[in-house]
């Protein structure tokens, strides 16, 4: 039976303002990605969000983004390549760091917001961020959105991925996420989110709005902490992969 | 003969803004404060000062501070001891990994501005930011102010240290820095701070105003790079150094 | 019958995260300290919250604290006070021209978290700081923690100002708040808090743990947002001061 | 004979780091454009900037851009209209509010770096910011790229506003700027800067490298303070517009 590794953002707190209940979704996840203090969270926020995770066995991932905090990331920046490559390398550099002071060891890699999207339409800014990443810690594992241009990326670059879909997002034939602001892009159903996510998993394939099957890597599964439905999301999921036999644990990766 | 060791500060330009001349002190010095993005410093200019450091056979340190740009570190924060840590870990951490992602390696720590001089004064902050700062990487060898608060820590921790003195400013009897506003705190005359040096260097003692000798270990000299005889200061504390006999080179730390 | 105002703090959610439930307390104060994007807040935030004031007839505060978003102005910072009194007066002339824009007005002015603290110990410092702010706009009515250095100052100034006390904490013989870590410190009875505020209100003094009065003006009773039992207590000062035939309604300030 | 303004960027140093001889600028111009905290600037130098402008007769202008001073404002952010709108107010108020508290006034705006850039090419994008620049003061002359979309914008809004051109920069024929990367398209030589701005200013038109003529207003000639040729450029310009008789002095705006 296959297995598969369900993810979600955390440590995205930052000085006096919280964000997303933490503690409860690391007793679900298996793997976390914890904000480096660009987009989001401090120094004491990743330490904490670091030892929670070790705590619940979770699995620990570096997940960058624009040094926009007011912005929080989610506005698309045009800056100079090498620049953006740097900020990667402080932000992976800091998290990784912060990981080995507190015992702990950083597994994965995953890009945020603004940063997310745009490479996963342009492989070659892939290829450039997710380059700079690994000159700090070349054994990362890279997360990528499954069929998107962030996977050409990692398949170029020849390093460890983990292919990733939403849970409650829908997707269009092209393996892109429905637009938002499209009736049925975001699924706030939890009993129909899980049962996707039991299709997905067996088919091996990303199944779109139109019923098309676009075979893939699925490794992991993006569970969202911060909309209303998000606990039940998370806990149909988990019921209904774990009925269907399919394993929750970290992926290792693969080249 | 005795050999020792030339610091100083840089990568302390930020964004468009530009500070001191590094590329002319690194002609000059065997060992750099390299700034980690908190009091000043940014991802581009750490990337260019480490390679341009490594270019020139220099040391590679990290050099935290308060993370308060707008004041450069120099204020006084009185925060929480855990948040202050954390805050050096990050620090150090994203300097750490920084160089590892050029290829190079950072070799020792030294604390930046109201930090360094808080922790001159209190043992026990030193211990904790030193301890907080070997976290992140045990094989730092740790710069202390000579007679210090922070040599009291070095010797508790048991960590590697080298001894700091400064080329152009004054010593009280009990070791600490004359005042800035009296007469005669600030060494301007570049062949007198020179001959002092290699004074100091050969007694293996801080010589105060008053002519008394404090024996300590002088592994360093600290070099300013942002007066305006700071060149003729560096140029002339080098000169008489080798006139002397004593040997320019990277202090190896002890314990 | 005595008239008196209730303020709280609010307007301090600061780009995606948010702070407080600024909606529900404007419902019960009559005037409103809104942070000004030094410790808390931003330029949308600021908008919306000034907004909202005005929708419920509630008078608008400017309310600047140290620029140190990460510590949210709670740490005490030494810098030169040229440098503060300019970061006041940036702050002070952001919030009366975001309020111009928007067709409402800055009434009055109180100080945040550790600049709060630290001029209510140093009346120079409390001088300084509201000249500053007085600079840029001279009738603005000053918030003054009652009794404490801060009313020495805007009585030297000769500015227009309103006396304030707390409604959930105990006080010293000296007029200070007992100790947060003192047991008693921190009222959590709303019952209590209520009948307190009323006797003080009527007494025209502040009311020690000893049973002490200080008489002293009282024209506005702070209320916190951010603890559990914040809700109650603000109803429950609400309803026993209109019970009392208290009238709840903006101070004019005076001289 | 027809007068013209000289404007320059300033104000644009940062805590401990400077940029720029303002000082000297402000011996020629006859506006300042000033940072407002955003891209640049802080509390202290505003303050400082403004107080200097008014001791040598320079009108103040306020000069907003993008809030990334790690980018210096010149990256291009795609954000939300109303959070740019409500950061372009913030700045607008920080700047007039700062120049009353030291009994100056702002009289004109002039938007800065990819912002500028931005709304030359958008004239929707344009009148948006210059009405949330003007809800804070209705009375600040917009000072726009002549013959751009930012001209679009003001002749809509029906608000005082000024053209400017550059004095070191080629204009193609449909009035934008030569591309930075083309030959030719920055001006080094002063003598020829200096006699294009008189041709120019005689014409009322642009010049374009074809040799087209742009009718156009042009109230004032920007003078950039950053580059070696600067002060030469300067220099030239000014004494050349003195020889042909044309007067060097504020623009007042025409609606």
């Amino acid at each position: 039976m296959p297995t598969v590794d369900l993810n979600a953002d955390m440590g995205e707190s930052f000085g006096p303002w919280k964000m997303g209940d933490d503690a409860s979704l690391l007793k679900i996840i298996t793997s976390a990605n914890i904000a480096c203090g660009g987009h989001a969270g401090d120094a004491d926020v990743m330490a904490d969000t670091m030892r929670m995770a070790q705590e619940n066995g979770v699995g620990i991932g570096a997940h960058p983004g624009f040094m926009d905090l007011a912005g929080f990331g989610r506005n698309r920046i045009q800056m100079p390549r090498g620049t953006l490559q740097n900020q990667i390398r402080y932000q992976v550099a800091a998290s990784v760091g912060m990981a080995r002071s507190m015992g702990v060891k950083v597994r994965h890699l995953k890009l945020h917001g603004a940063i997310g999207n745009m490479t996963s339409e342009d492989a070659q800014m892939a290829e450039d961020l997710y380059d700079a990443a690994l000159s700090v810690d070349p054994d990362l594992i890279v997360m990528v959105l499954a069929a998107t241009a962030q996977q050409e990326a990692v398949e170029k670059l020849g390093c460890k991925w983990a292919g990733e879909i939403f849970a409650d997002r829908a997707y269009n034939d092209d393996a892109t996420l429905v637009d938002r602001r499209q009736p049925g892009a975001v699924i706030h159903d939890a009993e129909r989110a899980g049962s996707r996510m039991v299709e997905m998993v067996k088919a091996g394939a990303i199944i779109t709005e139109s019923g098309k099957q676009i075979e893939t890597r699925i490794d992991t599964i993006c569970l969202h902490g911060d909309t209303p439905e998000a606990v039940q999301i998370a806990g149909s999921v988990c019921k209904q992969l774990e009925a269907a036999g399919i394993t929750l644990e970290q992926f290792e990766g693969h080249k």
